[in-house]
């Protein structure tokens, strides 16, 4: 097994199938050594993480809708690189919250995202971040999150 | 006529001329073989597509401000490029739609754009995305897209 | 004393302490000769400016609120760089402001980091921007920008 794949086995993550677009547009592109990531939404085991933070949802919840969309972000690079082992750096996630007008708790939400990248890979999983409160996303999603990585060259 | 010209011309494309900055920035900074795109609002025929999807506009009115966006993307390309068969690739759009809380089509209303991209670029027109609500956008317009474009070098 | 400190003194700047990030992220990640700024939030003084334009904020306020944003991206530039005669161009800002849904002049409050960066580094300020409105930041925030910034090579 390859070092990223031992980590993941070592915190028991299993990648979720990489979801298609749900429009005219690709999940990944490469240009040069940088990965550009479409916005991934909260799926978990298929179905739709969808609601509100400080409305419909708590904290709880969209921690754990953050980490769906960090997984799938995880799904997206392994499917366009082949191996994980590729990443050089996790360079920046681009995070959307729903939220009602009350919450202000979006960092703490994104960190389901942010920690997993760290757990995974190490010292290369510390990322710039913008998290910001929308008042709602594609499908109804809870979380939307995309991302730009630096690839390994040579 | 350049390729892309005459591809425009056969969609029956004709370009606005590209909109100013409402405020203290520039359309356009390229860097490298990455030109960088200010986010541009829907204007269409000099007039600002304006309104809210789910409230007082429609999933077709949202397309239609969303190509809009698109078209004002090409026409910042061609000003900062001189032609766009200097355009590699469309490497990511980053798109804000104008929503009521309610409303979860963003996806459908970007495809507004997307399809553009993919018309005018064939291949080279499939991009990266993130398609998010927003309550409000400048001057009350419908749809605001920012974008990441690859430059063909030598 | 250097060009850019020269230029500060001269407008009467004082860098704040660059914020550490609220959450499990790092401030700037820089990839060959792009630095990636963290969305930095209002703070002014220590104290974070909040609150919502267009309901309990006025466009001055929203102005400063803006501006203190672009300190904070300036005082990280600086940590990160050692120096801000390092940067070669400010690329692109990312501006959220909390908004009611009828406040529409996003781009004249974001001016107030926009003017900023083309007072420090003239022509070298000049940037791409979006500028969209969200209906709550971190915290209570009244602004969020986030920046990339190209940095002198050899």
């Amino acid at each position: 097994m390859t070092d990223i794949a031992s980590r993941l086995a070592e915190l028991g993550i299993a990648l979720p199938e990489p979801a298609a677009p749900v429009a005219a547009y690709v999940p990944t592109v490469l240009v040069g050594n940088i990965l550009h990531i479409s916005g991934q939404v909260s799926f978990e085991d298929g179905q739709l993480l969808t609601g509100r933070l400080g409305e419909d949802r708590d904290l709880e919840f969209g921690q754990r809708a953050a980490r769906a969309c960090g997984l799938m972000l995880l799904a997206q690079m392994q499917k366009a690189l082949g191996s994980l082992d590729r990443v050089e750096r996790i360079v920046k996630l681009g995070a959307f919250v729903n939220s009602a007008g009350s919450f202000t708790d979006q960092p703490k939400v994104v960190n389901g995202a942010s920690e997993l990248m760290q757990d995974v890979f190490g010292d290369a999983g510390r990322h710039a971040r913008s998290a910001v409160g929308v008042p709602v996303l594609p499908l109804g999603a809870a979380v939307e999150i995309d991302a730009i990585v630096q690839i390994k060259t040579g």
